[in-house]
């Protein structure tokens, strides 16, 4: 169905009709000019991100369901990289005339389906045309007890460096997306340029191999905010010193830690997690594996410290790493090679401004 | 300056580098993953819009510090339409490869100017990149106490109907700059099949006319939140029964709020304000001034009902105008012309899905 038959209103009437609020903060959602909150006992956490078509995302890789899900789940990786619970979000979206009443219904369902995970209120947005391409812009608010947040500024001399799952992945996932679509192109010419219209018609149903690498998929298309990883440190006793998400690239986060805490780092190659798959593949492209864990962006695990104290606590916690130890800040932020060479960690992380 | 060479974190520091925090709920600003904001007394009012080159604005009519000033100025009315007090806003923006970094920092201090006046924080946002054009996203976050804020929803039969300002003002200046553009292009056009270089050179440094029409360019392009009007009915000790501000259209906003509130209203066609120079605009396009005003968008004035027992309270108010009454829902939304025939209200007002 044309976006235009149903108008603005009776669109967002579409999107919303069947949103139930479930935290006792949504005092009011959808449907006024503003939504209304209500947090007497608990600081309130605000986070924004704007996603553009042809920048953060490519609609030949990804689809609608995928991007609402994940579009949601970055916003709320940085309310759990608060040490804070995400409550409610607002979304607003930008489309252009080729997009469908059902194409922008598969992006809220995949959206919806990652807030119901984490039971966040959808309480407003705003959804408007565009000339070109999709435009997507979330803000996600969260709580937390004041005594409870974790800035990125609290990284203490000995300290422990920790990070949760693997890295790298969601890199090579692109990777491996991008040469698929590199490969599929490259046919379509070929086929194009001798006429061959059987080849073109094969083209058309045209699969890519990711069989051994769905692992690397899931990691760039599916992402999973670690909020069962901020429930794990809970239970288990401990409050990061500093955290925030990994977003950019594992280096670029550690400087942002040291850089804000006003200390070093000393990070062991040996010991950043990496995926088998992750390694299979960086080593089919030629690339560093380590450099794809230490810049490739989109993981959003999350990377923090904590006390010495909690050694022992941290290592019996399944799906968090000790990477390495935080500094005096003269020392440098040091990435330790496997064969004990020391290089100064390099912000070489995304940049969507280069 | 081209902005890939300061890179996105060099640019954020650029262009927040000098922000003052003024309000004691603002916790943390911008620099971590989130803001931190303190409500413990008020409800929290969240709003947000998106804005897209092409679409909402045109950068060959708006500099982008009006466009700055007018991208906050609207969210901030979104909260004042709400009775509340705007506190923190964030914002994000997506530029192409023809914008510098000085043309960011414009767009930047035009916001902040409208964020200084209503004594604003900017604490977050995000800046990246697009592919075509320039998109905008804000968000605004305010307060107010849980008894003072105004829904859509609270209209009664009997209440007085109360617009701020004047309307049609806005629309009409939309649609001086537009007729000015195409007289521009026109004139290059002839001069280009002529080839006549010397009318060229004079087109280079066209000035459109405008005199006698300063106020619906002002209308248009530097956008005022009427938060003064917030104050008057506070001082006058006046709580509206319901309120919105006029953003789509006269007509379209007052359908909202009878649909809400689930009454009528019957609206005096000789009561509408509308300024001078927006009915000899309306006279020179030959369009119907009152159609301008009940359709013609982006006036910001607040559209709000009263108890009737205010009625004398709201006449001693200047800049407010009382433009009708609400009825039961069954007499239905209806206009009354000067000639004392009444029609049934259409939303006609802007749609940026049709």
């Amino acid at each position: 169905m044309e976006i235009a038959k149903l108008g603005e209103f009776g669109l967002i009437d579409r999107l919303t009709k069947d949103i139930e609020i479930k935290n006792a903060s949504t005092v009011k959602g959808i449907g006024d000019d503003c939504a209304v909150l209500s947090y007497p006992d608990k600081q309130v956490l605000v986070t924004t991100d704007m996603l553009m078509e042809g920048v953060h995302f490519d609609l030949t890789y990804i689809d609608l369901k995928h991007l609402g899900y994940k579009s949601a789940m970055v916003n709320i990786s940085d309310i759990f990289a608060m040490n804070g619970t995400p409550r409610q979000l607002t979304v607003s979206l930008a489309i252009s005339k080729r997009f469908s009443v059902e194409d922008i219904e598969e992006f809220y369902s995949g959206l919806r389906l990652a807030c119901e995970k984490w039971n966040v209120d959808v309480v407003g947005g705003d959804t408007t045309s565009s000339y070109t391409g999709m435009a997507i812009s979330i803000t996600c608010i969260g709580e937390a007890a004041k005594e409870d947040i974790v800035y990125r500024n609290g990284a203490k001399d000995t300290d422990l460096v920790c990070v949760s799952g693997d890295l790298g992945a969601a890199y090579m996932g692109l990777q491996l997306l991008e040469r698929e679509k590199s490969v599929y192109y490259q046919q379509v010419e070929e086929a194009r340029k001798k006429n061959d219209k059987r080849a073109l018609e094969e083209l058309s149903h045209f699969q890519p191999d990711f069989s051994g690498k769905e692992y690397l998929l899931q990691r760039q298309l599916q992402t999973e905010a670690r909020g069962d990883i901020i429930q794990k440190l809970r239970e288990a006793g401990i409050r990061p010193t500093a955290m925030m998400d990994i977003s950019d690239g594992l280096s670029s986060e550690l400087m942002h830690i040291c850089k804000q805490s006003g200390v070093g780092c000393r990070i062991y190659e040996k010991n950043i997690p990496i995926d088998y798959q992750t390694a299979v593949m960086a080593e089919e492209m030629n690339m560093n594996v380590t450099t794809c864990a230490m810049n490739g962006g989109e993981d959003y695990e999350l990377l923090f410290t904590v006390p010495i104290g909690d050694h022992e606590k941290i290592q019996q916690i399944d799906g968090i790493k000790l990477i390495g130890h935080i500094t005096d800040a003269k020392f440098g932020q040091i990435l330790v090679t496997r064969d004990n060479q020391e290089f100064a960690l390099k912000a070489q992380g995304w940049n969507p401004l280069s």
